[in-house]
């Protein structure tokens, strides 16, 4: 705790910040004469954040105002406290910057009542804030930190669609459900299939349901995948097998030696620059693309054995793995069954053909044939249908500038193989 | 008709020989003061023989007598006959030779009357003769020889086990609930599934159900396979839509070009010395071996393309394609699913294991491990596990004397290639 939990002296001057931000914000709606109040939300609200964590503050406006008016409002009010921070873009523009060395977002949302309907998907954040804090006592917050602190050392925290795992807001309400780290990690543990986190209010086909306590049409927990929660179920019940504070410890990194030799199979490196667009957006396109690539593969009858992205900085690597480049020149092609008036057909129609390597033939109730391939290498037929295999809205119009390659030198140094080879799943908690 | 129909003199002569046989006969069962009764059957006694078709004389005992003593004397008075005739075996033995240049079968049953219990399963044979003799007019008796002719033409007349095909007591059947042939291949055509040849009183699981008219309760067409009927179908529909003589004629052989090309697969050839056994044993044999073969291959991770054989005189060869010989040198290994208790065991096994190439690692709610392979070549797994792999009763001791080739040259020039490449199903019955 003492290594993660902000200090005495950090949290004053946060909430030193905060209370100026907040006062200044006050008299800039005063002055504009809005219906509109600044309020702090997220973790630091709540007394279960991190060090240096960033710092919310949403202006809730009347619902009066027309969304352009709220989004333009919202603005300008963030850029008067913030006047050098940048517009970011989730569902509406808000104002993000750096002021006195900490992050600060100014989001403009509107003011609902508890079963309202929203507006906007934000509106429900200070009803969350004004809820956890209403039931968290003081134990229970540190937990939550606890509880914080183990799911990013497991990588699955933050609901972001690069990781898909537990929200902040997820993370506490888990704690406020079962009061402590460890009776929710055995809670987890013990669980089968579908889990589900307080009442069941509602059916979701989601991998965890937990009912928003400030709508409970709302599964909060939507955005958490299976394997999130696969790779905590497995957390779980290794640290309860071996409970430890370095198992915690977001920092510590176990490392599992690792000898790669040849593996045997046909690697095919692809990579593009990444476009300038949010993570967001970004990386369900990239999950898209290499399942299309997936079935791409399987349907050209190649058998897949992996694929991996891996994506830095400027740069996107996409590695499949198949355990043959290429194809036997001969395929079995099945006709209809027997009793079938179209097998005469496909009979007459392949008993002279020349691309015939053999047959027609009978297996059972049905008639095959075996026909020669036209191409057999991968490479090649994946080049040759580059314009039907689907990237995904955003990424099809990278297909021109695809770097492909087969160099297992080129392959075997590059981040996307070194990630493959060396990446363990849920992260070792103890050696 | 001309060609295949035995002539006026051969049908005399032959009628003279069966007069001989059955009044020595007779006259041998009176000398031993024995219960019985001398009787032709099959297909000469029913006039629908081909040329130079064999002769069966059955002697009918009493059923006083015991399974031993009819063998005896069954055994007897066939050497009395045919001196130098050689016992054969079926259910029971009996004695087969050449009298006059015509192949001669004496074979004792008991006497049973229609709807009683057989003791023996040619004690139906006679029952069978006497009653297609009492409905079948003259020109049925034609129509059923080119019924024959035409299963002969496409290799799916007789139910030994090599064939698994249609008897000439089935092929009679089937001119007597149709009339004739074209009806009889019309309503083949038409059909859907599993073929059911004149009033169903019973179900059984057979492509083909037919009941025996002189027992209902029996299914006279249960040798016919699934392959057979298939094949049964494709003719009839070939014949239907192009009728000609030629069609039917079994001397005609009507071939299809192919120019084997590299097929780019891994071939293993492997070759033994036919046991001294009869086909009946032999056969069903060989496809147990390729049906065990193919499972192993596939157990082994291989991808099996095809399996075929061929045997000719004292050998037996089995072609095994596979679409490759080789695997890739990592082998994924799936775990349990993370919600079970297992899956940490799991785990823990695999973190720090050399064997290990990747992982453990997630996919959804699986838990999966690469492992490296031992062995990765066919040739070498197949011989290493040879003890393992069921070859039947029958073939299990010849293991040890197994030849083995991958050699293509070798294997491109074997019989069983050659007619592997060449084989088309059903043969074609025009160009």
């Amino acid at each position: 705790m003492e290594k993660y939990k902000p200090t005495r002296e950090e949290v004053g001057r946060r909430n030193l910040l905060v209370q100026r931000v907040i006062y200044e914000l006050k008299a800039e709606i005063r002055k504009r004469e809005l219906d509109a109040d600044p309020i702090l939300v997220g973790s630091a609200a709540r007394g279960t954040s991190l060090k240096n964590s960033d710092v919310d503050v949403f202006v809730v406006f009347s619902r009066k105002y027309d969304r352009n008016v709220l989004e333009r409002m919202g603005l300008e009010l963030g850029y008067e406290i913030i006047p050098d921070g940048v517009a970011k873009y989730a569902e509406h523009p808000y104002v993000s910057g750096i002021i006195d060395s900490v992050k600060l977002d100014i989001v403009p949302c509107y003011k609902i009542e508890r079963g309202t309907k929203i507006i906007s998907s934000v509106d429900r954040t200070p009803l969350h804030t004004e809820f956890l804090n209403s039931v968290m006592t003081e134990e229970e917050r540190n937990q939550a930190i606890i509880l914080k602190l183990f799911l990013k050392r497991l990588g699955i925290y933050g609901s972001e669609l690069r990781r898909e795992g537990f929200s902040g807001y997820v993370t506490e309400l888990c704690i406020y459900y079962f009061k402590t780290f460890e009776k929710f990690l055995e809670n987890v543990r013990s669980s089968r299939g579908q889990l589900v986190i307080g009442p069941k209010s509602m059916d979701f086909k989601t991998a965890v349901i937990l009912m928003d306590p400030v709508d409970e049409h709302r599964n909060a927990a939507s955005s958490v995948s299976v394997k999130a929660l696969s790779i905590l179920r497995m957390g779980a019940s290794e640290f309860l097998s071996n409970p430890s504070v370095e198992s915690i410890d977001p920092e510590v990194s176990i490392s599992v030696e690792r000898h790669p030799k040849d593996r045997g199979t046909y690697l095919l490196l692809v990579e593009f620059q990444k476009p300038d667009m949010v993570d967001d957006i970004i990386f369900p396109q990239i999950e898209l693309l290499k399942r299309n690539l997936m079935s791409f593969a399987k349907e050209k009858d190649f058998f897949v054995l992996n694929i991996h992205s891996h994506v830095s900085g400027e740069n996107v690597q996409i590695l499949l793995e198949l355990e043959s480049g290429k194809l036997s020149e001969v395929k079995i092609h099945q006709g209809p069954p027997t009793d079938n008036g179209n097998a005469a057909h496909f009979y007459e129609k392949y008993k002279n053909d020349p691309r015939v390597a053999r047959g027609p033939y009978i297996i059972k109730d049905r008639i095959y044939v075996e026909l020669y391939r036209e191409e057999t290498r991968f490479r090649e037929i994946f080049l040759n249908n580059l314009n039907k295999i689907n990237f995904g809205h955003n990424l099809n119009n990278i297909k021109s500038r695809l770097k492909i390659s087969e160099s297992i030198k080129r392959i075997t140094s590059s981040d996307v193989y070194l990630d493959f080879i060396h990446t363990i799943e849920p992260p070792p908690l103890s050696p």
